[in-house]
């Protein structure tokens, strides 16, 4: 099996993506993360670039690593200056990481043009860095910037550019297709030139710009790059880099003979890509290829009825295999199969009137703007209601929530609520850092001592999607809340020209889902 | 010139995707875009499946659609019955739609256990379709399902399935990666062997769940396929079709040779992508290839420095050839130049100083939750406000939002407002759909009598973003405002535990803008 090493540079190439921004902590929790799971290398950061790098480094020594190593990443030494008196190799050498990784022109146009430096002097740049890394004892990946572009304009001077680095001892060279606009051919000829021209590993570093990434990585590969350089999720500068996630899964399910992160650590696929979703603060994209909520989820009615009888007919692995599942959507083009399928276990397939019903009510809705997809416990609830076995926990009487602010203090929010609760009238009030907040304070309060489980349940995600944009701030804002107990999580949904109400209506049926499933009712 | 047809399957395959829904409305003014840029075929919908797409062939059919040709989708017909006698068969007929595209089995395990009829049972129903449509006088475009899963399987009897269709007089055979599994060299492979196999023209249909669907795509034209099916955006089911967005613009940016739709059409790309994903009700990508907003956004401080000296050093083509434009963000890791970049026309780059402040200032306020990349308005503003040129129009005293509901009515939503205006003290009280509405309504009537200008302006896109979800109700909120007049659109952005209170600071933010814009002194 050869070995593919996997290259992660989500902390430093990654954090360059537009919104994207890691704190310290979260800097070095990813890398513990990445460790885990089996990748190479990590590269933490440009330690001359800023204070919280610099300190990541030294941190990140003092973590007991069990498999990847980190590294360091710079430019070549500055013009006219001994590599030892440049700060940038200085800082290198400092941040106390086992690799470095040196960034160097191959692109002639760069050399005199950004650089403004004379073409000889760029080679001894290059030379000189190498070399006084590889002198402090620490291994040297040399990433040789536009690479192809590079090669394309003047491959003489390319190829002396990766010689030199070669020749002052780096470890391995990275042609990066730097401004992402190279087609996969591209990219074969150039590696098969200079695999045939230096004797010297090779690697690959993609961007995404013509939606390609995935594809050139894959191709290096298979034209002899030992190493891939990518971030999670493609996170990135413009279009972002070569997905990791895509990248690792394509060599594991669909290619023999490449080993690649620690063994048995696919399945972990998907929780690493909602991990680092979630410390950059990014929404997960539903689509993304192999970790997406929507990657094995069906919608056609034709593709739903197939699946159910034999899965591989419309996937290409099990969703398993990257620690994904099966989804089936609710929507006006679902056929019965769907309808059929997420109500098996409420065994209402022997009344197709009722599944026609239902089905009807979902059109309705959805033309209003509800999105059952993402709302399985509203979905349950509105089964119930079309059934008629829905007998609510609660009524409401009346909410009223009201904020105040003045240039005195942070802005007041009050929420009260009157209900009709086991027949007697609730009046209460609460208050919260925001409207949404004031409105759950107070329906607990005034839910709380008919059913005490409630204390045991909290919000965990709260998304306003506004759906009507072309209106401005009149426009209709559909409202999902994820909640959840001890045991589950689960999402229910509002819409509303009013976002107070449709927080509201979400929050109203994510606690009617809670007490019908601690009662076991809420598949009947 | 080899022509490449473009075929849009958005109105029907992309409709299957999460989320995506559009009215009868939508589908009618996509064919007239997709038409005005010279699409070859534009897949209209299914006319048996509902309502809205069997309205929508007859409604299409009224249009005068300059270069583009319509057409129906269906399957083959059901299993032992006359084609004519099929009722999916006579809604293609009934279509009115000039080109026909009937999708059939290639692959034998959906044939034996999904379809369940025989092998020659299911070559006949591919015969007997494609011959029924062509003697109704239709151009007939066989979509040959699981094309490359059938052929792994059993190469032998996927070959009689294509050659059925074309020996029924098929006008195109398109081999479907319908599960989105294959690597480009799978799609080599088989598109080779049926070329070599049946004289019949090839097109592609990819999708996208290996992240390999622009590269497939681009695979086969280069071994001979004359036709690209997929989708605006890639939108569709589980990870998407091949986006038709990087199909194109790679093929017309990246190779030579091939014509892809009317000539000087690749300039309304990026508008084209916008429109669809608003029709569709999506949030734009903002990573997304060629015409995301960030596809030629430039955040680390070197590279922002080398865009200034030569666009094409960190750019693959120029952004306005696909309609795009070229971006400067703000953040913490900008260095100077993109300071300097985006304040060059307020001629502060004399100043290091002022700039050095900025840059504090930018990175505070990132930790706080901003993000300055989407709101250029308020950063206009932060840096008059570091500058000492911020002088406000008006001060606000206090504010109050009150939203009632009780089961009789829509909620009721009030807001009043005190703020000094020259001077002058200003205490109204306005209503709405909605707190920001509400609030909105507020601040024009404070404001009106003195600003008179304020009339013109309205508000565009309002967007809530939660920023630390781990805290569920009580997390951070940021708001950004997208406003404009007659001449210009601009973003502003507020951030707090409260969305009212971060909605008023967008909207006030938005307001000065338009203030300061309108005096002609933002840029001093």
């Amino acid at each position: 099996m050869a070995r593919i090493q996997m290259y992660d540079t989500t902390l430093r190439d990654g954090s360059q993506g537009e919104g994207v921004n890691f704190s310290l902590e979260d800097k070095l929790q990813i890398t513990a993360k990445l460790d885990e799971m089996g990748f190479d290398y990590i590269e933490g950061g440009y330690p001359l670039s800023n204070p919280k790098d610099t300190e990541y480094f030294q941190r990140v020594a003092e973590m007991d690593l069990k498999h990847a190593k980190v590294t360091a990443f710079g430019m070549t030494r500055r013009k006219e200056i001994e590599a030892k008196d440049d700060v940038g190799m200085q800082a290198l050498r400092d941040s106390r990481a086992p690799v470095v990784t040196i960034v160097g022109k191959t692109w002639d146009l760069h050399v005199t043009e950004v650089l403004r430096v004379s073409l000889e002097e760029n080679l001894a740049m290059i030379a000189d860095s190498v070399g006084f890394i590889k002198s402090c004892g620490r291994e040297v990946i040399y990433d040789a910037e536009h690479f192809f572009d590079g090669f394309r304009a003047n491959p003489e001077y390319a190829l002396k550019t990766i010689k030199a680095a070669a020749d002052a001892g780096a470890d391995i060279v990275i042609p990066c297709d730097t401004n992402g606009g190279s087609l996969p051919e591209v990219i074969t000829k150039y590696v098969d030139l200079v695999r045939s021209e230096v004797n010297v590993p090779l690697g690959i570093h993609c961007h995404n710009d013509c939606d390609l990434a995935t594809a050139n990585s894959l191709t290096a590969v298979k034209h002899g790059a030992i190493q891939v350089q990518g971030t999670i999720n493609g996170i990135g500068e413009r279009c972002g880099n070569a997905d990791l996630i895509s990248v690792i899964a394509n060599l594991v399910t669909k290619k023999e003979g490449y080993s690649v992160l620690l063994d048995n650590k696919l399945h972990n696929l998907t929780e690493l890509s909602r991990y680092v979703y979630e410390l950059a603060n990014m929404n997960f994209r539903s689509g993304q290829p192999f970790v997406g909520s929507s990657a094995f989820a069906h919608k056609g009615g034709m593709h739903v009825h197939a699946v159910n009888r034999i899965a591989r007919s419309y996937e290409h692995i099990e969703p398993e295999v990257v620690g994904n599942e099966r989804k089936v959507l609710v929507s006006e083009l679902s056929g019965r199969s769907n309808i059929v399928a997420k109500t098996t276990k409420m065994q209402l397939d022997n009344d197709p009137e009722l599944l026609t019903r239902i089905l009807e009510k979902v059109q309705d809705l959805e033309n209003e703007g509800y999105q059952f997809e993402a709302a399985e416990a509203s979905f349950d609830l509105l089964v119930k209601k079309v059934a008629g076995t829905f007998k609510p926990h609660f009524e409401k009487i009346h909410y009223r929530v009201n904020v105040e602010s003045d240039n005195t203090h942070e802005p007041l929010t009050e929420a009260t609520i009157k209900l009709i609760v086991n027949g007697q009238q609730e009046h209460v009030v609460g208050e919260g850092d925001g409207p949404v907040n004031a409105l759950d304070t107070a329906l607990r309060k005034a839910l709380c001592p008919a059913y005490p489980a409630l204390e045991k349940m909290h919000l965990v995600d709260y998304k306003v999607r506004v759906i009507n944009s072309a209106e401005g701030t009149a426009a209709s804002v559909r409202v999902v809340i994820e909640s959840r107990d001890e045991h589950k999580v689960w999402s229910s949904i509002g819409v509303s020209e009013n976002v107070i109400e449709a927080s509201w209506l979400a929050l109203a049926d994510s606690v009617e889902y809670k007490l019908y499933k601690d009662e076991g009712t809420i598949l009947s």
